[in-house]
């Protein structure tokens, strides 16, 4: 169940700051804090050149414990080399101190500018009183902190149970658009108050990024600081969810949801973005193919503009299916936008259809559906439209 | 040796008509004749989704000779079913009876709008009278004829010599990038008087392409109607070029410089291009690798756009390299833009650099080179900015 009016959850509280690393004076310095160790799992950026608090938060995550999430913007911290390690190394024992913590219990994030070093004397100075303004109902002021380019802070929540204990979830997220003034990031951090056994929290987070924010696209570009994590304080005092439970599927349906929330909320804020596409695949002849497709027509700049120019334009999107490199039998597929079919066995079906689906394309959410009649194979894409905002964001001269 | 002399190649002759498949009424239909039947060799889309022409001329070139191509722009012949195949016979056909050849014998090609049928009553008129206004000077005008939105005809011509006998290789193309008002095609017809081996035809077909038309990319969409076709008569009385020889090496030579130079020109005419931008990798583990890593750079669009802006943004470029699928050591990696050093073992080096490298972003045409350090492995790509005018152009209504 969504609830837009969670604050926070038991056990957690949040501080965020304007600490001078963003030029504007935004706040850009956020600290996420459980009462208790939290159990914790990650996902983390698959790109080769990893920024340093990436190396260092994802050393300390597979330890399995975090109590802490010291986070902050406008800069990066990556292509930073040893210096930039030290730095990171040193952001968290400075959080650690300010919490009395062991350092090992401090995940670090860092998302902006990449190639220039923290400017470490704003954190020895912020992040002291960071640590004594947390409250609980703060999550929203960390929420700003970790923004960048994104037009609005964003959140989801939602609540579930296991023997008979209620627990919360509660999501905070940044853009995936890789960023003025230079690459950026997504970042997610998901707190909740329930107990849940270390594997599942592992295998809900990982199939729960699948399905979202590995399966959204705004330029296709992966990030050197992209960072998922998952922390679960058990202040919910609920006997601790199994896997392989109702009660651990229930769990890890709730955090799938949040997470797709939060990936929504991505796409919508693309840079530039005026419309959020669900590229559907049904028909392939596996998961995989079906993915590979959905991705190939969500990461197409031509079917990406034709969004944007509202154009129905179903010959793109058979195109874009047919360099995927999976099967597909171009005389089997058909197309719709939502409930509009405009291509039936790869062939137009008229002028009056083709309106209708125009119509379609001029709302802000739709949903294009290519059934591909090979197999049981099924995928989904979130993307958005390519606009002339998104080059000039993107085109812009760092400053 | 290039010549932009050159005119025309001995034993071909060229013709082309305004038949009324583009509204504009421009030039929209030719036709290249040998004398006699040439020896051929074809490299084709690999696209799933595959043109009614496509199907056609793939299968006759596969047969070693060809004495005609018919091409036409305004209309692809794509997604059109098996009316859209019978309706390809029928244009070659056409050529055929009007040339007294047999149709097994001409290749058909196609670009433009797809999902839509050929006009066929314009080639049941048009095609007779263009057999009879072949020229051999005229390859220019069936350059022309199948534009679709390029802004300049694109022609490219070579020499060689085999047994004391001069041969040329003259080449015609258009456009990469997948155009308005629909996707497009990237097509390319290399006529050369040059008597070839079979083998050393396909061999250096295929080898020149790959190093021209497969290492461009203008918005990394494949259509479905790419062709490329190399037509050879041996109206140069040469004694037969074969593989393995010094001079099958200056025919491969010659033919590569050839497919080059109009690729080249496809980029630096790419849909709302303003630069024409070299991506040569160095060092990478092998040639594979050094591959991926160059297609990874040469198509992110927050490379391209940075290209654009002008913003010697190394961060995107080792970003894009890191995510290739390569193998990369991010504290190995040198960047130049031309002998600009961007960055040294991962990192940057320093403002003053950064300004001489901005300087020469701001030229029309340049290099960045990547330098991974790990290998002997080597690629270059070519590829162009992403503008405004890009989103533009594809965001337009089709019409």
């Amino acid at each position: 169940m969504r609830d837009e009016t969670v604050k926070g959850v038991r056990g957690f509280k949040f501080a965020a700051r304007s600490g001078g690393i963003k030029k504007s004076g935004k706040l850009d310095l956020g600290l996420i804090w459980s009462e208790v160790p939290a159990r914790c799992a990650g996902v983390f950026t698959t790109n080769k050149v990893v920024a340093a608090p990436v190396i260092v938060t994802r050393g300390r995550v597979a330890g399995g414990s975090c109590q802490a999430i010291l986070v902050n913007s406008g800069n990066a911290n990556a292509c930073t080399g040893e210096g930039g390690l030290r730095d990171a190394l040193r952001c968290g024992e400075l959080a650690a101190d300010a919490l009395g913590i062991s350092p090992e219990l401090v995940a670090v994030s860092s998302t902006g500018v990449i190639g220039v070093s923290l400017p470490m004397e704003k954190f020895e100075t912020q992040v002291p009183p960071l640590a004594v303004e947390l409250l609980a109902d703060r999550a929203e002021t960390v929420a700003q902190a970790i923004m960048t380019t994104d037009a609005f802070p964003k959140m989801a929540a939602a609540h579930g149970e296991a023997g008979g204990r209620p627990y919360t979830l509660l999501g905070l997220a940044k853009g995936a658009g890789m960023i003025h003034p230079n690459m950026a990031t997504m970042l997610a951090f998901v707190v909740t108050d329930a107990r849940v056994a270390p594997q599942l929290l592992e295998t809900a987070l990982r199939q729960g990024v699948d399905t979202s924010f590995n399966s959204i696209t705004v330029d296709g570009d992966t990030s050197t600081n992209d960072m998922v994590l998952l922390l679960a304080n058990g202040c919910a005092e609920n006997p601790e969810i199994g896997a392989d439970t109702p009660e651990g599927e229930l769990f890890a349906d709730r955090l799938a949801s949040v997470l797709l929330e939060l990936a929504k909320m991505i796409v919508r804020d693309g840079e530039g973005a005026t419309k959020l596409v669900e590229v559907r695949v049904q028909g392939a002849t596996d998961a995989a193919a079906a993915r590979l497709v959905a991705r190939s027509i969500a990461t197409s700049n031509l079917v990406k503009t034709a969004f944007f120019g509202e154009d129905a334009n179903w010959g793109r999107i058979i195109a874009a299916a047919g360099y995927s490199g999976a099967d597909i039998d171009p005389q089997k597929v058909d197309i719709f936008f939502n409930d509009i079919p405009v291509a039936r066995h790869g062939l137009g079906t008229g002028k009056e259809l083709e309106e209708k689906a125009t119509a379609v394309l001029k709302t802000a959410e739709f949903t294009v559906t290519v059934d591909l009649h090979l197999g049981g194979g099924e995928a989904v894409y979130y993307t958005s439209d390519l606009t002339y905002e998104y080059v000039k964001i993107n085109a812009a001269y760092r400053t």
